[in-house]
Order: structure tokens, then sequence, then C-alpha cells
């Protein structure tokens, strides 16, 4: 399958019968080779239905444009839809914000560089200088944007301006460790990704892995979300756990924490590239 | 949903466009409501389709054998199908063949009894006396049929009509030890789940947990997979795995594993009960 | 190995050097054969030591009694030692209490009548007459002890006598859905082993699959711990996750929920029995 | 604990009683404070011991040799005890031999930058030219030796003499791809460590990834072991898992294997570097 003529539909709306039908059909009668189809509904009788299909464009007889207000003006309009159609020769382009900490950022550049990711990285942004060779050795621009209490909303203006000069589709905080305001996060809705350092909803706020072995749980985990204006509530996108035991002290738990947290962060951005998933409230539907 | 009311389609056929909208919209001019829908594609060019559908069944405007009727004569025929429609209702009927160790079997019938495993159990077989109260305890007919070199045929001849007697649908052989015949196995395609105790295609053969002890691996496992004439050959459904270390002796491997071995063997028989499953040559689709 | 001849020696103290030594060589001179060590420290200066000691018992010169005074009289009064000598022969007692659901309890009874829990089970209590049947099929006694808010001091005394009379060495809590009293868990510190059903501590209180179904985790949990004064906040034995999707409901939630309780409690029971875990304030070293 | 003044001390003997009170009172009376004791007994009557001792030297009576001559002349020659100190202090030196596929190999490297791995790493070397600037980015130096099966005695004649110089203490085959000889296998005993793309013993030989794809496997793996003179048999350090499934081709496997070989491989060079492994015959006894 040539990743370069792949196309994707994805659909919200009232679940009622014949939706499938209607989507594959126009699919279809327009030349679509539906290559891949997932769908979930939340109660046939009165839920929602969440679709996702992957097609070939080649035999398409339309071109994008008209192909899109053709659907909007039959299927779309009669099932009353939220939905969008991408074109995965169109590499979404990938901001990223990190601190101090660079496992998790680096992680990303690195699966970049080897191809494992369709993404561009038009820039990366840190609050400290102390990354500033190891991203640019990636061929990647590096801005400094102190960022304190007290410059809190400069520093914000002067992110979103990157972003807007950037053309950045997604954010992702790649352990940056500054709380953005409820302002920011809605300025990209369901576009910022967090990994947060422990399994959500235990241990929010400040040095989880304190936390857990404060509590001496037998298992860390790490959660990648969607930010909202709500700390650490946003919708869950992946999540995977480790064991550890009494042995092991606070930077043993960071440690592991640190593999966690990159195979964690690196599916959720994988899958938000490959536009898989679907935000429903304060939940993800996942066709991972 | 009501399981109660649901139907599945499985096809599997030469992927051609078109396809996923023929049986979706047959389906949906039928009154059929479609509740989940999986495919597979193994190659949009050249390959093979494999689709399962779940659809609420009170809508239909025709009975089960006239809908089925016009499936083949329209869809099935157009797009030469290999395919079937199974209803939930219809619970099939697993017979359970065992030898001395109970875990597996013991298992299943636990999770029959609790409502977990919509199937009937019409009798278990095994070539020792030993379960014979504790499978009589559910209310299960229990068979003994000694099975030795020298009585295979016989033996297997008459488990062939206890079998047809208790009009079984499909064998779960639950550490069933002997090796049945290939025209044993032949007369059941697709119809025999067996759970080996290793992680196939390693360890292949008699005593998997010695051999895995003589090795030093750092892990176990089990493989549930169906029966064919090549010995641990067939086509595998499940696996699981497990960490073992130094300290653990080949009674520690057993014990391990016989937790291991109930969970892959659960889910793999409520795989094949719900019909999540289609064989594709040497390998499984899993509509899990 | 002979388990019928073996004993332990748990010790916890302040941490300073010669302790191992000091009591490797007393069991060494007194003919003890010590099979395994495990020790762990917080912290070499100021810190605690557990340390547990599995040794064969045939070859002493002295008789249980009269060893465990020299012990007291030497090594324990030098390092100021809280200890215990235990030994394999002398099987703990294990009363169960449960509710409705029955798996978990169903789990332990099975795994003790399989020889694999090496307890005796003098008695099961619950708060519903439901599983009287199930569990006298073990031959177990069963005891029916209604519990309500009302009556929830009378229902208590009650199973304390139970428990006394059934010389119980420890109780666990296999899906008992009532709050028991701090002064009932008072009674049995470190004896009530409880498992709750999610990830601790997310998800503490009432009907926690719910709660992680209404928060969309992608991971659910299962938690052993003893039980304190304090809900739900009591030392952790041991957890496990498994993963969810978008389209698992709370049911399934509930029944993935349900194989990770019988896994977590039977190894967290199973730890106890060997008397693996060293309670550590609200934390626990388990020896595994 | 400080890690600079760190000393380990691993015994491999017969089993009698006595050994533990020896060895631990020997330390103990030279000033040693033993803060980590692992032990595995293969059996107390007959057996093999095998014993890791972590203990701070600050204190010790007797310089490094004069220590080592004690033990060795007192309770390891009373015991016929196999045995080696090491102290963190001394970096071991660990060379990498890496072919086309750089994720292995820039996952330690990575790791030693952050100081995860306290190694020093004199050299990298390849059958091909295309890391050379990747590696030289970490400051490690390169070396280029090319490798056919006509210029095999060259070739490994010429990595011998570059180990030499380097004074490499042990060899890392991150991904090379080429065969060693026997010769060149033994004259690293227990010190060259390969990360083979599957679950040992499944899966030996070329193409791995492919193998389990045309098997069909549920689970794919990844093993860490020491060579031998024997491809793929040598002692298994660890392992680890991943699910696939049908929808997953033979690039996916590829893909999702990396990451386990990336974790596998850094696990079993921590626990080399830090001495926590005895080689038993053909299994390791890892004291993680």
């Amino acid at each position: 399958m040539n990743p370069e003529t792949l196309a994707r539909l994805l659909i919200r709306c009232d679940d009622r019968p014949g939706i499938v039908a209607a989507a594959t059909t126009f699919l279809y009668h327009h030349g679509a080779n539906i290559t891949e189809l997932d769908q979930h509904s939340t109660d046939p009788t009165g839920g929602q239905l969440f679709m996702r299909l992957e097609f070939q464009t080649p035999a398409l007889d339309l071109p994008r444009g008209a192909l899109e207000r053709a659907f909007a003006d039959t299927v779309a309009a009669q099932y009353r839809m939220d939905w969008r159609m991408t074109y995965a020769a169109d590499r979404p382009r990938m901001a990223i914000l990190v601190s101090g900490h660079d496992h998790a950022a680096m992680e990303l550049l690195w699966r970049w560089q080897r191809g494992e990711l369709r993404v561009d990285v038009p820039c990366v942004i840190s609050n400290h200088e102390t990354l500033r060779s190891a991203v640019e050795a990636f061929g990647v621009p590096f801005h400094h944007v102190p960022f304190s209490a007290a410059t809190q909303d400069a520093a914000e203006a002067q992110m979103q301006q990157l972003l807007v000069e950037a053309r950045a589709d997604f954010i992702v905080l790649a352990r940056y460790m500054r709380i953005l305001s409820a302002e920011f996060a809605a300025a990209w809705p369901a576009k910022i990704i967090n990994i947060h350092h422990s399994f959500l909803p235990a241990f929010v706020g400040a040095d989880p892995y304190r936390q857990a072995y404060e509590r001496g749980v037998k298992i860390i985990g790490a959660t990648a979300h969607y930010v909202t204006a709500d700390l650490d509530q946003g919708p869950i996108i992946e999540q995977d756990t480790a064991r550890v035991s009494h042995s092991d002290v606070v930077d043993d738990l960071r440690r592991l924490g640190r593999d966690l947290e990159r195979q964690v962060l690196a599916r959720a951005v994988r899958w938000h590239v490959e536009d898989r998933i679907i935000v429903d409230g304060n939940k993800t539907v996942v066709f991972a």
C-alpha cells in the first residue's frame, strides 16, 4: 500500500442504521479503494457512532476539494456528521515543548529522523537553553523561551507567535514542566499531547514518582493525554505500566519511568499523526 | 445490546473495491442494524479480504433462511465469497477432552457456569477416571475412554460416536495428553482447539516446561491453536507469556504455566464461540 | 528440598555492619542449612534492614523453642531485632470473607484444593447465603453472618467469635463488600488481606470499574493490600494491570478485572503464607 | 549509597552449610559494610551455590589486593570457590559492534551519555561506514572493518587488534549481522552480548521477524544472550515479548521488535556492567 496516496475519513455522529453503508457506498462510487475500516458504537440505539476509514486515492473521480464538498452535501448532511478527511501526503507539523529532561523529546526526534514518524518538526521550544545543541544536531530550530510565574503571559504569547510562524499543526509536551494557562490550552483543542509521568488518575500533580514511592506501589505507569484547561484531567490517549519492587528507590522509579514515558508518548504521537484518535468528551476512541 | 438477537456475518474473498459497501448495503436494506464491523485486507490489490459484521436482527425483513439465500444469490455470488452467518442465540456445543491435569478444563467449566462462555457443554471425555466427580459436580456428563497406542483406533471411533451423539459443534483439548490421528483431526477442521503448554514454535513435543527449564529461558508461554494433522503446527489463535527466573525450577514453571494456560485457552475459546476467528491457511485472523 | 522441614527467619532492625554475618553464623552453628537468603536495606547508614532466611531443620541441635530462645538472647538482643521464626509444617489457617462475587474466593479454594496453597481453610464467612453450596462442596464450613449498618457491631462480634473458634491465623477479604470497623482491622494487624478492584491509589471507594470507565483509562488494575483502619490505604502487597480499550464497556472491565483480581490475590496470599512479606510502615517488603 | 566506593563479590561453588556465614563474616571482620546479598542454590544437597554481595569499601582494613589474597587463602580455599571481586569505580570498557541497523547501538550510546550505564565506550566497530557520523557525534571513535566470507579471517584479526588497543572489557553485538567464528567467540568467554531479534529458541537463524510472520504468532520477542561457538545457543540473559496481530505485516513486526531489542539489550548490558550475572553452563543466574 502506498502511504503517499493514502487518505482517511473520520466520522462522528448519532448512531442509526445505514451510516456504514452510506459512507462506504459514497467512497466506492467515487473510486476510493477502502483498505481499513474501524467503527465504534457507544450504543446502537441513541448512542454515538465513531468511524475511521482508510482509502487509496489514485482512482478517485474528483479532486480533494470537490470530493469533500460532495461528501459534505450528501452523506455528512444526511446523518449530521462531525467529520474530517486527511491525506497522509500532508505531513503534519509537530512542535515540541521540553524543559530539562530530554529523553521524551530525543525519542521523538530520533523516531522522526529514522522515518518512523511521518511528520515535519518545525521547531523545539524550551524554557531552558540546555538542549539547544542536542536539538540542533537533528537540524531542527531551537527556541529558548524563559517561563516563570511572573513572565507567563509574555512567554505564552511568544510561544504562540513561534508556533504560528512555524505553522505547527500540533504540539507535544515532552516533559515540559511548566503549567500552561487555560487560554493556551483552549487555543489548541485536542492538539496538545502531554506525557504525564504516572498512571493517571493516580498521582496527579508534582513529582509523581516520589508520590508513587511514598505510597509503596508495586507498579508504576505513564499516561499520554490531550491537554485541556484542567491539569492532568484531559482525555487519555495511551498508558502503560511497569513492575517495581521495595528495592527500587525514587531514582529507580524515575529511570524505569523514563522508558515507559518514551514508549507511551511515541505510540500516542504515532496514533495522532495517523489520525487514529477521535476525542469523545473526556475520553478518546483510538482505532489503533 | 441484546445478545439474544445478535447475528454475525463472516466473509472471506479476493479483495477488490466495493465489497464493504455491498455487504453493508445488503444488510441495511434488509433491516439489519450493524453494531460492529471489522475488516482485514492482506493486500488491496490481489490480496484476500476478511470481514466480520455484527448486527441486530429484530427489524429484519426476512427470516434467517431467506436472508441467507438472498445474500448467497446476490453479494456472495458476485464477489465469490466464502462466508457464514451465525446467531448468538444458537449456543454452540463445546465438548472437552482432558487427561489428568484438570486446571484448563475446570477453568472452562467454571466460566461456563458463571455465564461468561455462551456455550452448552454436552460432555467431557477423558482417558482417565480421575476427574469424573469434579466434572459431574457441574452437571456435565463424563465419559471415560481409555486411550493407548494399541487401542487408538477404537478409542477414537468411540469418541467420535460420543461427540456425534452429543451433537458437539467443537472440541477443546484442555490438556488432553494423547496425540489424535490425522484422520480425527481432519474430521473437525478448525473445530478442535488445543492448549499447548509453551510459546510455540519453541518447545514443540513432550514436556515443554522441562525443555524451557533446560534452555534457561527468562520467559515462558502458552499457545492456543487449532489442531491440524501436523502436531503443534496448526494455526495459532492466542498466546501469552510470563517472566521466570533462575530460581524457578521445573515445578515453578509448571505452576506459572498453568495460570497462563487457563487465561490463554479461555480467551481463545471465547473468540471461537463469538465467531471472531477466520482461519487463513496456517494463520488466523482474530477480530478480538 | 523438603517443604515439611523448612523454617523461615524474618528480621527487621536498624541497619549496621555485621547483622547478616551474625544471623547466618548463628544458624550455621546450630545445624541449620540456609537455602535462601534475601535482604533489603533502606539505607546502610541510619536505615532499616529487612532480612528473610529459609533453612532446613533436620540437623538442628536444638528443638524449636530452645533455638528461638537462644536466638532471642544472643543475636536478636544484640541488634535489637524485631523478628519471627515460622515453620512450613505449621500450615496457617486462612479464613475467607466473601459477599456475592465468588470468583476470588473460588480461586483460593481451588488452589488450596490442588495443593498450591499450603494452608488450612477452617471457614468461609459471608453476608449472603448464596455461596453456601459452592463452599461446602470443598468440604469447608460456611457461616452466614448478615451485615448491615444497623447490625455492624453485632455482626463483627459474631465474626470475631467464629474466627477465634476457627483458630484463624489470617483473613482474606475475597471481594467482601462491607467496610469493616477500625476496631476489627486493629484486631488483625497485617493479618487481613483485601483485594481491591482497581489500581490503587486510583479509584478508591465504590464501583471502581465504573470510575475507570468514566475516566476513560486504557489500563485497569487490581491491588492486594493489608487492611488498616484507613479504607483502601493499607500497605500494598501486589498489583497487576491489563489493557482495555474504548470498546470495553463497564461489564467488560469487570470481566477482565475478575481475572486480574484472581491472579493478584492468589499471589499475595501465597507470599503471605510463605512468610515473604514484612510490613514497613505503610509499605511492604516482599521477598518474592 | 556511594557508587564510587561500591564493591561486589561473586561466588560459585559446591553448596554446603556455612558458606554464607563464612563469606559474610570474612567481609564483616575486614570492615566491609554489606548492602546487598543474593544467593541461589540449585540444590542444597549436591548442588551449586551462587552468591553475589555488594559492600561499601571505605572502612576496609586492607587494600584491594591484600583483601583479595586474604579471601583467596581462607574462605575461597576452604570452599573451593570460583569467585571474583569487582569495584564499581573501575568502569568496564564496552566496545560495540554494529552493522546497518542503528537503533540498538544508539540506545546504548544514549544511555551511556545520560549516565545510565556506568561504562567507558572506547570504540564502535562496524562493517559499514553508514553510522560513522552518528557515532562520532557521541565523541566515540568509529572503525570501519569490512567483513565478508572471503575476508573473515583478516577482518576478525583486525577487530581483535582494535579491541585490544581499545582495552575493551566486553563486546556488545548491537545488531551486528555477521556471524563471528568460534575462535573469536572463544577469545571472549561470557564477554560478548548479542541481541537476537526473536524469542529464542523460536526462530533461530536469519530474518526471524519474517519467520514469525509466516508462522502467524501472536507474540514476538527479543533475546539478549552471551555468544558462544554455537550460533543463537548461548546462555540467555534477558528476554521480553510484545503482542502483535494479524494486521501487522513484517515491517510492523520489525518496528515493534526494535523497541523490544532496545529495552532487552539495555537491561542485559546494565546487569553485565553491574556484575549481576553468573554463567551456569548454558544458563545464567541473574541477580537483578
